[in-house]
């Protein structure tokens, strides 16, 4: 028996002795055991993040390159076969990477690996030299005097927590605006911190800063896991001169947008999903958002070929400039924000390409039984029923915090901050499994969503909460 | 039972038990099993490797940093308590690497991750810029015509084979010459290759590559797994131009040197141990070679512990310019040319962290008997008995085809070949329990060896066949 085939006895033997409050209807069930099937018949996922990571590579927010990747989605989803397919432009603020280089000067000459923060400035052309002032964590940052860092380098070394749900990130990326403003506050020259990631290898991870408006900008940038390490040692000898030389700065606004399909539905509801297109500049973008635009893109396609149009429309969405603060996410919440109603769920893939082991959702609680019964024909995915707080993916926000459902078919995000927004960032990392089941997952939700009857909005907006999945 | 202790009793109870043809004196194994027990109580070898990468850092053939690790490593012997500390001067050639750049111009505009090779010449400012020729193996990149090339960029894409004894590598290695030799010979524009190496990360691998005499030379570099990946997915699509711009140079010849130790011996007769000081510019040299240096450099601090003079004079040898060369080695086996006698056997740590896992020997079949007693007290450490084919590591090379007998502690180099010469070549990547084990076993052979009647060397110099190890 092929992989496909004992899923689907799995699926067939689940379903048949469950019960269920709102079954979906038996045709649409079947048709999304189809889907799931099919999923592992053809590794078309796979396929998408192959072209996109080859053909385009890199595709940071507002670069030419992002111009390219719009150019690849467009004639990717034509290709494919969807519907109303179209380009919606914006713009965003442009920040370039030209040339950096950290290295100790005393008592131990030698180089750090290190790459600037997205959004950092500059130093000038001769670079700045200070002393290198260690900080165990950004609080400890935080907590010291307003004084006594004048003219040195800050470096806040906390470091960040391996998780399978990817709840390390949160509290250790905080320093990545922190860091340089804490340091701006009390007249340091630069800050540098550990980076945003689990790994240890030496590649620093990149990422957006933002300053404060009424602080010093400082330049900011990230050490690799082994270069912290490193200048931790050395620090631990006695005082350590570094010397930081960032070549990068904003050249304003330049054009983005997102990249948009459809399969009409019947109605002129919405089921909304879709993973974002920019990448940071170090790596080809595969794990992030490669995968996303894969599993999302693969999913609908094998909706498509059911040819069957659904009740609900299912819209797909490449968004743009994602990494730079949602950019494209705002950009379409302002665009459709006449049309949020018929938006009646949304979701994003965009957490690597681990395999998907929790259905989270965010919708009014008289559609949860709804919901279940979906879960019930993805649990023979390896997929657990998670709770009712879902963040539905970066993406998802502006909407979400306009009242849209959402959902997040959540993956395993063990390995993801090894690689997130490192030069390694690369094909080779994604295992085509696993973005197989995503798919499977993604086709078999869409399907029975864009199917059902129910409403998933509450009577009253669905207050934006902790998202705590 | 801590480990220590529990490794003691292994020994004894194997010693008990064993039959020899000529075992060493038991106060000698004894004290050889002390020192195995030693090295268990105290990680000296670790903090030596982390003194090095620490203070040093990357230490280049040629270069200023070599410069600072020789006075490093005098002044880490010194404070160790050895005698006859001294730093013994030669003139390597020194090549800099300044910058290096690779990039996709069309159809799919995008940076690669390359670095040059170590002598290679460096393009014009401009760079170069051509079309590239992929050949799967270096071999058919030999059996093309002397024709079609020209004007072009070849890409040698030829994989290494993961082994424990590292024999995938010199298959592996032949195109890191051989490339831009055969590019050469065909009126290429510069020549690329595949990353000599076993890993999948976005590291590229640099090495000492040699132009021959009567070759055009052209500039060289390899390519990271992922980026040779790449290139490939690109090539398959069709024509692929790529620019490159190798900014490196040959400086004319610079001070490097030998550092050297020795624990008093009460005959003339010399046991060498070594490693090699230098490492590449990348990484921080860790495993290649800061693990040799900690390894030797312990075992033999253990010995000088003992308070009890050896037989024979034990030397340990920090080698410099190793890496572009043996330039060390062939200067040391010149200054000794007169006392090679003298000199019993020799071996070299030069293969990374593993933990040891097979004696080889390369000695007068006479003394093999000698060798396997020596193995009796080698065998709980998890020690298998090898042939008699040994090199004795590269340092060796020199003073073995001069007829000097050497033995191969011989470390499962399983990984050594994802770190090897890149970047990540940095400490985090040491597991000091292997150290550990390195450093027992280095010291109860240097202990029974230089303790011992026999002669190892043949009536007859020893034949220098193939070496199997």
């Amino acid at each position: 028996m092929n992989t496909a085939s004992h899923i689907v006895a799995l699926l067939l033997a689940s379903i048949a002795t469950a019960t269920y409050a709102a079954p979906p209807a038996p045709d649409t069930r079947d048709q999304a055991i189809a889907l799931i099937a099919s999923s592992y018949e053809y590794n078309i996922g796979y396929q998408i993040i192959e072209s996109l990571t080859t053909e385009v590579g890199a595709r940071q927010a507002g670069s030419e390159a992002e111009a390219r990747a719009r150019r690849w989605g467009a004639a990717k989803f034509r290709q494919l076969g969807f519907s109303n397919v179209r380009i919606e432009p914006f713009e965003v603020e442009f920040w370039e990477r030209a040339s950096e280089r950290a290295e100790i000067v005393a008592p131990y000459p030698q180089n750090l690996a290190i790459t600037s923060l997205g959004g950092s400035v500059g130093t000038s052309d001769d670079g700045v030299r200070g002393d290198v002032v260690r900080f165990a964590t950004l609080q400890a940052l935080k907590d010291a005097p307003r004084t006594g860092l004048e003219g040195k380098i800050v470096f806040v070394d906390e470091p960040m927590t391996r998780t399978q749900d990817g709840s390390g990130y949160g509290v250790a990326v905080a320093k990545r605006s922190g860091a340089a403003n804490e340091a701006g506050k009390r007249g340091a020259l630069a800050a540098l911190i550990r980076s945003v990631g689990t790994d240890h290898h030496r590649f620093p991870h990149t990422g957006q800063m933002y300053y404060q408006p009424e602080v010093a900008k400082v330049p900011t940038a990230a050490l690799s896991a082994p270069d912290a390490d490193q200048l931790q040692r050395a620090l631990s000898r006695g005082p350590v001169e570094l010397s930081l030389r960032l070549n990068v700065q904003s050249l304003g606004m330049r054009p983005s947008g997102n990249v948009l399909a459809e399969i009409p539905g019947t109605s002129d509801e919405i089921v909304l999903i879709g993973a974002h297109l920019d990448s940071w500049d170090l790596g080809t973008g595969a794990v992030d958002d490669g995968a996303g635009i894969g599993i999302t893109v693969a999913a609908a396609k094998l909706i498509l070929d059911l040819k069957t149009p659904p009740k609900r429309t299912i819209r797909v969405v490449m968004f743009g400039s994602e990494e730079v603060g949602l950019v494209g996410a705002k950009a379409y919440a302002k665009k459709y924000q006449d049309s949020l109603d018929q938006h009646i769920v949304g979701t994003e893939s965009d957490f690597g390409a681990g395999k998907i082991w929790r259905f989270d959702t965010r919708v009014a609680d008289s559609a949860l039984d709804d919901m279940r019964a979906i879960h019930k024909v993805l649990q023979p995915l390896g997929i657990a029923m998670g709770g009712n707080q879902a963040t539905g993916g970066p993406d998802m926000g502006p909407l979400r915090e306009l009242g849209m459902p959402v959902v997040t078919l959540k993956q395993n995000g063990w390995d993801y901050f090894d690689l997130h927004h490192t030069a390694d960032d690369t094909l080779d990392k994604i295992n085509p499994a696993n973005i197989t089941q995503n798919v499977a997952a993604y086709a078999a939700f869409v399907w029975l969503v864009a199917n059902m009857d129910g409403d998933l909005r509450a009577a009253a907006p669905h207050a934006d909460g902790k998202a705590t999945e």
